[in-house]
């Protein structure tokens, strides 16, 4: 079983490819590229990074991230990319989920020898799933706490997105569970303002999913915002608990990781993460961090689902990228017999009936929550029409019958393949 | 006094500027840019988000950030670059740091509208001073705690980054304390890994800096990283205290918002934040987060240092961006009657005697840690000889004589000059 810490990039830097590569590896493990007195054999052989494999890809003629004027190579230069992996031993810095982003994703980004760089995967040993027990429900543990034993959680977000009162609220929820809705969430722009506080909030809506549950055995999942600072999520989550509540939410990026571990350590039912301010980290194909390795980040600090747009989404992100996200979270973690880590996709942004085929046929499984706001609430039979709409999509794609047969036999999916041009 | 949130934004967009804006204002607030049946002219009156002012600037013929294939202008487009302010109504997440974030810095940077988005800066209301204390100690805290009542505080980092025992690291402390140092810090690379436990490097560096401060009356500030989990940064922050410590450092990006705010409430000493990680954000210009909005985030959540590199480092900022960065730690956060919150601005990477003097003359002042590893580590007289040399050049910058001249009658500095090509 490996004990080190592997990390693949993209690079694009002016000088050879190699010096590069190994100033990655010095600056982000036993230190500067000169070697310093104290810096001994036996301390690089124990601590520095490894350059383990460098793949050349093609050569650009103009830098893709602006570099230093000073440091700017004279004459003409080309800028090469190349896929670059590097190793760490664990013992640099244990199984520490903050060091380790210290680590792989700390100050070579700011690099002056790099006209590009991001991260693109991580590999990690087993250590860390000793030292993080990862999601609490994930996929299988959702199922159980929903009832809903195949196909996708069928979700929606209540909008208007922040400024609806804990009444109004609870008035889109008594539409939604009686128009049978398995999921619903908090916008990440609606968490604990005074107009909404989050306990006034829970106290409208969980009589109400409560009621639904006793009288019909279904107990709606209601993804509660309580993205905050330490002590007051702590208190949310435990206030949302004892109402009954079976799911709460957080803004990954705003929290940070060790709030959301010590969250998860906390928890007594599934964290829903949200990713707002991902876009910073990955619209550019020249820094930041791929997906690959941003969400293995999450899982191990716990959460239990995670946003991954959707096809055709109303964002800049490519459908191709959206279903390796998808896969990429379905995909165990660790070997055997370490945990896999599993975490269920959230589909979301512009959905509706019109892009479950797809959906289905290009992840291959419904393990996944799919969220729709238009492609529910704008669906000529309401809420409960919209609803309907989307099991019956999900049922058409699972059984591999084409849509425009099976609607002839389902309105609502008829309904909404005229509304959303299916 | 304004009870608005403001942001400032640079974008890029083949859109109309002002439909784009609105598309910010909205994603961002009480909704998506089509009307829903329940945003009432009430609820966005309350609640929307205001485009406050557009500042139209050069268009461009390529997008600065990929644009999804299927949404792509048709045809010929030009991109057109703008500064954008948007505000919000506090009400609609109240003074809470990771809300905040939310809001200013989430989903928006996705929107498939824009070639190129980034968060510039922010100005909120004193509300957000009332909720969070902000830096404890900040540059007059950290004078006091230091005894440095004058002149820079001068400093290095222990290296090689990572690797060494805490034996080995308590060696150097002897030679840096014996040699005149102010300020010690962990690498942002050591943590808390098995070969270097956080608790055994505090018990073989505190006595060292306990003895020199009972002999000298001058307490050296180590800053210890004890970035980690929440629980385990609380223990070793109380560990590093019971021990005489002044300081404890932490990665504030692989910590996150919420962790950095939680701790600050917690210590009882200064709080050193690091920010490797910080090129994600900063180093495209068309995307991610300015200094000028990202350091405000930190000072809220409390560190009372941050890092802003250094003239002529060894990364890839320019001088005038970490001159800006530096003034900006030091400028008022909030209007009286709320406290500034101002911070010591971190100088490192490569820096030596030969960047103090124009260091001085671009900030005008030396309320700042001069961090220098070669550059004491490196000189001929050995750690004495490298720190002398840096208070020599300090001396005759603040009393603006020329470095030559000073140099004539201090020997350190002269030496100085000859080897790092003052």
């Amino acid at each position: 079983m490996s004990t080190r810490i592997h990390a693949r990039y993209l690079i694009e830097t002016p000088y050879p490819v190699e010096h590069a590569a190994q100033v990655m590896a010095g600056e982000q493990s036993s230190g500067t590229f000169t070697r310093l007195a104290n810096e001994t054999d036996a301390l690089r052989e124990a601590h520095g990074a490894v350059v383990e494999n460098i793949e050349t890809l093609e050569a650009v003629e103009a830098p893709s991230l602006p570099m230093r004027a000073d440091l700017a190579p004279q004459g003409h230069a080309l800028f090469q990319r190349a896929l670059v992996e590097l190793s760490w031993p664990l013992e640099n810095m244990g199984p520490s989920l903050p060091n380790l982003v210290s680590t792989v994703a700390g100050n070579l980004f700011e690099l002056k020898e790099f006209s590009a760089l991001k991260l693109l995967d991580i590999d990690l040993p087993s250590a860390f799933a000793d030292a993080y027990p990862g999601p609490q429900f994930g996929m299988s543990g959702t199922r159980q706490l929903t009832g809903i034993t195949s196909g996708p959680l069928l979700g929606t977000i209540i909008k208007p997105s922040v400024g609806l009162s804990p009444a109004e609220t609870a008035d889109m929820v008594t539409q939604l569970v009686a128009g049978g809705i398995d999921f619903i969430k908090d916008d990440e722009l609606q968490a604990n303002g005074p107009h909404n506080p989050l306990r006034a909030r829970v106290d409208a809506i969980m009589p109400i999913i409560n009621a639904h549950a006793e009288r019909t055995g279904k107990k709606v999942m209601y993804a509660f915002n309580i993205s905050g600072d330490i002590d007051e999520m702590r208190a949310q989550h435990d206030y949302v608990v004892a109402a009954g509540g079976t799911c709460v939410m957080v803004a990954v990026n705003s929290i940070g990781l060790a709030g959301v571990a010590h969250l998860r350590r906390h928890s007594q039912v599934a964290l829903h993460g949200h990713r707002a301010g991902w876009g910073m980290l990955s619209r550019s194909p020249h820094l930041g961090m791929a997906f690959d390795a941003y969400h293995k980040l999450w899982r191990l600090a716990g959460v239990d689902h995670i946003h991954v747009n959707g096809l055709r989404n109303k964002f800049s992100e490519e459908d191709a990228s959206v279903i390796n996200s998808a896969r990429a979270c379905q995909t165990a973690m660790f070997e055997a017999p370490a945990a896999g880590y599993q975490i269920m996709p959230v589909f979301s942004s512009g959905q509706s009936a019109a892009q479950v085929a797809d959906t289905y046929q290009a992840l291959g499984n419904s393990d996944l929550i799919y969220c729709c706001g238009g492609g529910i609430m704008a669906h000529p039979g309401g809420i409960a029409g919209g609803v309907a709409s989307l099991r019956q999509a999900w049922q058409a794609a699972m059984a591999n019958i084409p849509l425009a047969t099976y609607a002839r036999e389902h309105r609502e999916l008829a309904q909404a393949m005229e509304t959303f041009s299916v």
